[in-house]
């Protein structure tokens, strides 16, 4: 009997150690030795934070990108990078309607529209009620209007910005939304969903007078469409550590602009999102965090050369929330070695920055909700809404 | 036997869980309802981030006051921190010279004297080489220079302005450096700490024609004085929670702005630090983070008075380091509720903000280096180094 007692207690207590060094692990410190280094872009300053005309926008959203991920990625690649050197720097408050805590479909939802809903809910509010989108509100004012993701394009952040379906995961509906969208460029995966979700799949694109693509590397051969849809396959939405094309982020939006910027005279709206900063947080694991990073990095590049070029660009780059509640444990910056700790495998509520670059970039300074991007965006575009 | 076998491992277990439970305790999330609110000042803006000249500088340290902090500290405050209302805002990297992880000797040094040192080093360079600190370099200039603290006078931060010794912890020395500091109005503890380490105790400072107070509350009867040294007791160095004066960083900061404001026509320099920010983080309590952070947003408010009355005043708010690799985990902006995850009881390197107001605010918008803000300052004074 007593044997079976102590036998009890000793499986009790294995378990109960097996349990609680589990929960640890999932917090434990990760590190990361950078090995692949970028020079930064340093941008001219020119009308930087001027009061002067605004004709396009980039809007480039890091999901997930605290500041805690983007000081992982600084200080990993030798202590630069091109987000770092801007120089009007806000911060914003990012929670929803109903959660302290927001969810990718509120906060995009936030930005794009620029009101708070529950969490959950695209480009509607918590009635389930339409909310107008940026691409909605700009498109037929003239505007030429994009998105582009290294997600799925029916992920939350996209999404917000051409649909409106009171859940997020009703992927069927928001590619109904998708095929109706007036934005002229679009980019993300992945044929696999169309093939699932969509009766018409892919036809029902080119109907719209989409060109609609498969590789980012076709992209320049097709500047001439009407309307573009990059849609990937399934690889494109994963890490760059799986084996994502490192160039598709950069390429695309450098090809975006490029189409965008052809399309209107009156100007263009485009979205760029580095959604695998936010997976690489959920999953607590520093070497995505930090290449996701790097990699978004090189997109914020593309979208200040053309700034540079153009002198009537607008360029933001924040992040919808934090991811991991993560923090630093320690680094070295010669080696772009980098350890951090993760609180959670969810998101976190602190405040995230925001940078901006070129004219009214002075708008984006201090301290401010989500829904403000979406008004600052309009006023600096002189749109009243 | 077998029962001896047992035995052990069911005591080696409990050992086990024992520790891993406590381990665990130190990190877990750490939850305060706020119940003292206070309402936000809002400057006017009217000199902010202009191109203007400056006379005055106030430079206000929440130490280990990161991001995280101060979102706590807002959020708790009902989404209202004064500090919250500044504009320009930047980021600052705080790495020492030999360490990823400053402590508050190199990051003090480093805003003091514009130079990284070793960990540890007060106002020296890694050889022990004297760097001239902000009061030295300004008071013969014709400043009015001046010191104010939550924590020892002794303490690494304030120390750093005033000091030049190769080790922190070298009390004696350091009182002694204090004795012959070039500043006009000191604040902190101990009244203790002189009469344990030095053999001249007050006496010293009353020889250099200090006035020596020990309440906060005689500062408005000793306007006159040459100088004022106002050596608290060990109360003045806790937490509020503890029983500090709430009254007492507010107050000491307002008198000592018009102290030295009266003290010069050329200007004055002032340190401010909300020293208990840090030891509430690095005992990972979010109560006292809270309440030290709204502590030290009223005397920002004081500063900003001051600032907005004057219109040639600079003020400049930041951390030397984060402390605890705090992180938020849930809250409640209505009830005033904050819960937050604390990776270390230690510092961390995550980037910290800076917020300025006033003439040459937008110097300080970016990232930067923490040596960056000595020279910045000395730059919006027209000072040369």
């Amino acid at each position: 009997m007593k044997n079976k007692i102590f036998s009890f207690l000793f499986v009790f207590f294995c378990v109960t150690v097996a349990f609680s060094q589990n929960k640890e692990k999932t917090k434990a410190p990760s590190s990361y030795q950078n090995t692949e280094f970028h020079t930064d872009y340093k941008p001219n300053y020119k009308n930087d934070g001027l009061n002067k005309p605004v004709k396009n926008v980039i809007l480039l959203i890091g999901d997930g990108m605290g500041l805690a991920q983007t000081s992982a990625g600084m200080y990993a690649n030798h202590n630069t990078l091109t987000i770092s050197n801007l120089k009007n720097i806000g911060l914003i408050k990012t929670f929803s309607l109903n959660d302290f805590i927001t969810d990718s479909a509120a906060a995009g939802t936030a930005y794009a529209t620029g009101k708070k809903t529950k969490n959950g809910c695209i480009g509607v509010d918590s009635l389930g009620n339409k909310l107008p989108n940026m691409t909605e509100i700009l498109s037929p004012l003239g505007y030429a209007t994009g998105i582009v993701t290294t997600d799925k394009i029916t992920g939350a952040t996209p999404s917000a910005f051409y649909a409106h379906q009171i859940k997020r995961n009703m992927t069927k509906e928001i590619l109904e939304d998708l095929v109706n969208t007036k934005a002229l460029f679009i980019a993300g995966s992945s044929v696999k969903d169309f093939e699932k979700n969509n009766p018409e799949k892919l036809d029902a694109l080119k109907k719209k007078n989409f060109k609609v693509l498969h590789d980012y590397k076709n992209l320049p051969l097709s500047m001439e469409a009407e309307k573009i849809a990059l849609i990937c396959d399934e690889m494109n939405a994963k890490f760059i550590s799986e084996g994502r094309d490192p160039n598709y982020l950069k390429e695309t939006t450098a090809q975006a602009i490029k189409f965008l910027s052809n399309k209107s005279k009156k100007g263009f709206f485009l979205m760029v999102e580095g959604a695998q900063i936010d997976w690489a947080s959920h999953n607590n694991v520093i070497e995505n965090v930090v290449r996701e990073v790097l990699d978004f990095d090189k997109a914020v590049e593309e979208a200040l050369k053309f700034a540079d070029k153009n002198g009537e660009t607008l360029v933001i780059i924040t992040a919808d929330h934090e991811t991991g509640g993560m923090s630093l444990s320690n680094g070295n910056i010669e080696k772009g070695y980098i350890k951090a700790h993760f609180a959670t495998s969810g998101h976190s509520p602190i405040m995230v920055p925001v940078y901006a670059y070129g004219p009214q970039a002075q708008l984006f300074r201090g301290v401010q909700d989500n829904t403000e991007i979406f008004s600052k965006i309009l006023s600096a575009l002189q749109v009243k809404k």
